[in-house]
């Protein structure tokens, strides 16, 4: 059966005392949304519908970002989760089939759990997510019958036995479309916060004929974020499972726990990882390299073989070919980087496209931006940059040139040829030291002077 | 009523196995006494002695660069804790109100505590506070009937029934300064080890119609250091109260535990910090400023919307506003950036001033030593500093003035002008080939050579 | 007596998932092997044979760069423990005395556990080494009678009784060497595997005549590596124990936890050691140096009083003499940095010495390639290099000499005197002001003209 997922991104989440939306507030460098959708992902869902409140526009940016397929519904007025829900109606005209709701702050349920939400929905017309709480304390109780939910009762509201009940509910809910929006038209008010509250639907759909189901998993999936300091805890408990992850494909990590993943991150099977690399945003790395101490990487990818740091940041557009080195206190950007080349030290390689087997020498800079404009530097293979070589872009370098150590290259040099722009040399004898007695006899003054 | 604070800090810390005296080993880059002064700070006192012995000048020193107002009194022999108290009388002559005896060692007391120490000295002559110890082993006991502290037992001197006492001594004492030197002057040595000790006090109060009572403190603030596992564990508790504060003052840290701060670290709401950041004392960041990745702080301000890192430094003295842009492998000391001006790769920054709007190119260098003064640069708003530019100071760049690349700039350079010196590019057909090759050539005769 | 180890280091460690064979994982930046090797040496053993097989090659390079006295004995295909100790006989051929078994994958086995299974020797002709095991799981079980061990029963093999033995084989044995050769020859493969078991020999050695006993280790020394996070979790034990050992040694870690050593790093009392900072190999620090964080060590030494980083690179060949002064984004290699000299931002020295007292300027490169030969740089002392100074090698720069900042050096600089190559300023008025508007207008015309 088609399904299609409903996010609920539309609280402000006053405690994590920020002027961002909850629900952007990153883990694994993507924001917290991202994940509960990376899982609904695994329905391949027909549709998605967010539904956004505080900060909406911004949300919805950062959910374009991600697929722009995906439908936003607007809840300006936050009165309760049943009437979030029936925001998503409208973007739902016309499906048929499952709807599953899904919360933005709630970013750990996993792919499989979803998939058996849905295959429960074969035994009943609703079904909902609950968790075996290790301390119940306030959450709602499913009251059950063997597989039957007969009703999900709030804390403040159970008796005695109810409140024995360590079944809870984590919110999350499937039906299909059309029952699930006929329930909740019929959801009423008549409470002390005067919202609409999504779990009164069970009880609705006995009364309505229908029936309830419950699928439990684990508590650690339904972990919500409500402060900084319980993101800090979700972002702990994401890094762990990439690493985890990592060491099972193959990858040394030489001391996981100094090394951040992102939700995308790639790593090959035997490459070696030393401690404290940061994976960004966009990062695969193949088998067989060596990632330093010290590394930074974004939007970037490293080939087979390729040696990386310690000290070096690759950002967003670096590519390097097998076997490339980029060794200390070196940038690169938007820069292909030919096989078995090497940028040892000091450098920053911008907007560039290097080569096979060149060396770029220490202290190298592509000169790419002219205050207004970046232009491109285009080195050949087998050549050889010497150390503080300024390239003022939009220059090429042929095949086997080479340049001078310190010049500055603004036109193009032919393949084969040596390019040079250097003063010359003079060696005025014994003047630095004249030049420092005059200093330190000015010195000497002075503090007399005092 | 007045209040003067005690400092113990005259001990050696044998086990701290170094030739630095134990109260300066630091903890969040502050000398390890500071910390019990700046929750003494919480009383205002009117006079703050510091007993000081074992590397006395060099603790002097230090206390001195804290407040130049803290006495000093030396204890040259150490001869137990009630000699070491008596020695700060001098210093509190004429001075009338309540002391607080505070140990260097014992960094964690908070000010709730000495503030509820000097509540509670309405009600006893001497307040002494006490800990319920998870295990007591060898520590004294407090002998108290109701809110009354009869005496303090040594572990040693201890029967079988105060052996099971589980409220224990901190060391921590409150009384009338007079009252307090009048006790001590009467506590004898007539022990094994010939010393004079300061709980001895509770017996001769109550000897002399004076009263005495207990104040409990939560066992971690009692927590003392003796070894440099102990220095490490402090300093992990430390870090742990600074994470959690900053996360509820609505900081993200993506890694809490990868970040240190300094005991002075301020850190503005809504700021996101990736991993392994490092505050070291004196720095104020704003809110809405993003520090990235492998970034290391000290003495500096950042100002809102800024961005720094990753690898950047700042050092004593930088000082960056709104929207300033500090990127990799840079360092920035006593310079004020300016407004949404970048300085984005491999640049060395110093006693400087560059306005706003400007663009600092990569490689760039203030050249602010001679070898025996420092001197300054001075970069207007607007301008294009172009890649490699040596600035030899002292110099001015005007605004919306431009260097070349590769550029040594060694005189003044007026507003709007383009600044050049540079060596004209020659390119020399296939020389890099033949040098090559004759080096290649070089190398096989060597290697047939051997 | 005279002793030799057997170090079994042939398995494939097919749960590494690795193209690297098991025992060249390294923990502590030494192959696994290598941890093993180091107790043993306890013993001053007369021989050491390695027992290769999966990427045998391999292995025996490795273990011919730690000693290469190491003896080589192949086990081509892997039949089983007794088949592979069986394999080192030959390399044993005329050695009188007691053989170890030690294994490559099990690398915490102390020293002192070593010497007592010898000790052991004295009373039996066949010591096994066993643990109590907190999960005895499904590890053989040792069948005692008070000191005797009967024999070693596989998990499979046991009968109810034996399984509740909770007192463990851990693999090790000793024995005379012609004893345990002659007891290996005896064990047969009649067993589903089809294999030949070590621990056979237990039974084989009561049925001719000899006598067994086994020695207790604790547990945690036993612990072998199969899978990548149990390499991690192996590694992390290492580091906890040199973190501990430099703690005892008078070393300050601010934070242990992100300080990384190496099987061999030593580091002198009162060196302050800030947070991230990583050890590689080969490295020696002396007392009351500062090392500054995020600083990357390998195969060096600092001398006294000398600090070094933050974010500095230390390379092999790399030695400061007493009180030098390395820098933020400084590499160093194979290089003799003098007494109290400094080299502070943003440099590159290779291959070079530089005397005492000098001032190395930011931005100092020196060009030790040529792309085929390397060269060296010599600077006398209390030379001043200015900043952004390129030393093209092999050039020499005498005491007490300068070079102006911006300066490409090629020839050598007499003592005392001033080198400059630096072409000569020129200011363009206006000319950047109207570069920039044509920039501006060009970028106008551009986006119109999309």
């Amino acid at each position: 059966m088609a399904t299609a997922l409903i996010l609920l991104a539309a609280g402000q989440g006053t405690r994590m005392n920020s002027d961002l939306p909850k629900v952007l507030h990153p883990i694994g460098n993507a924001p917290m949304f991202a994940h509960a959708l990376a899982s609904g992902a695994a329905l391949a869902p027909e549709r998605t519908v967010l539904v956004v409140g505080h900060g909406a526009d911004q949300v919805a940016a950062e959910a374009a970002k991600i697929d722009d397929n995906i439908l936003i519904a607007r809840q300006n007025e936050q009165l309760g989760t049943a009437h979030a829900v029936l925001k998503a109606k409208e973007a739902l005209s016309g499906f048929e089939g499952d709807a599953i709701v899904l919360y933005g702050d709630t970013p750990f349920i996993s792919e499989a759990t979803i998939l058996r939400m849905v295959e429960a929905r074969k035994t009943a017309d609703v079904v909902v997510l609950g968790f075996e709480a290790a301390d119940p304390a306030r959450y709602g109780r499913l009251v059950t019958e063997g597989d039957t939910l007969r009703r999900i009762v709030e804390y403040k509201d159970a008796s005695e036995a109810e409140r024995a009940i360590t079944f809870c509910n984590s919110g999350l809910i499937a039906a299909e479309a059309s029952v699930l929006f006929d329930l909740l038209e019929q959801v009423g008010n008549d409470n002390a916060a005067g919202e609409y509250y999504l779990p009164d639907i069970i009880e609705i759909a006995w009364k309505t004929g229908r029936t309830a189901t419950a699928v439990a998993c684990d508590e650690a999936e339904t972990l919500g974020v409500n402060t900084r300091a319980e993101l800090a805890r979700a972002e702990a408990i994401f890094q762990a499972s990439k690493r985890a992850e990592a060491l099972e494909n193959g990858v040394t990590l030489m001391a996981p726990e100094t090394v951040f993943f992102s939700l995308d991150t790639y790593i090959g099977r035997d490459t070696v990882v030393e401690p404290n690399v940061i994976f960004g945003p966009g990062v695969t790395v193949e088998s067989g390299t060596r990632i330093r101490a010290f590394s930074h990487f974004e939007g970037c990818h490293v080939s087979m073989g390729a040696t990386v740091g310690p000290f070096a940041r690759l950002r967003p557009g670096a590519e390097l070919a097998n076997n490339a080195h980029i060794g200390n206190f070196v940038e690169v950007k938007n820069a292909q980087i030919g096989e078995g080349t090497k940028v040892n030290h000091l450098t920053y390689i911008g907007d560039a496209e290097i080569g096979d087997g060149t060396n770029v020498g220490a202290g190298t800079i592509t000169c790419n931006y002219d205050g207004v404009f970046k232009h491109r530097t285009t080195i050949g293979r087998n050549a050889f940059i010497g150390s503080n070589t300024m390239l003022v872009a939009p220059v090429t370098v042929g095949d086997e040139a080479m340049t001078a150590s310190g010049s500055v290259i603004t036109s193009d040099i032919e393949p084969g040829a040596l390019a040079i722009a250097r003063a010359k040399q003079v060696n005025k004898p014994m003047l630095a030291v004249r030049m420092f007695e005059k200093l330190k006899s000015l010195k000497a003054k002075k503090q007399k002077g005092q």
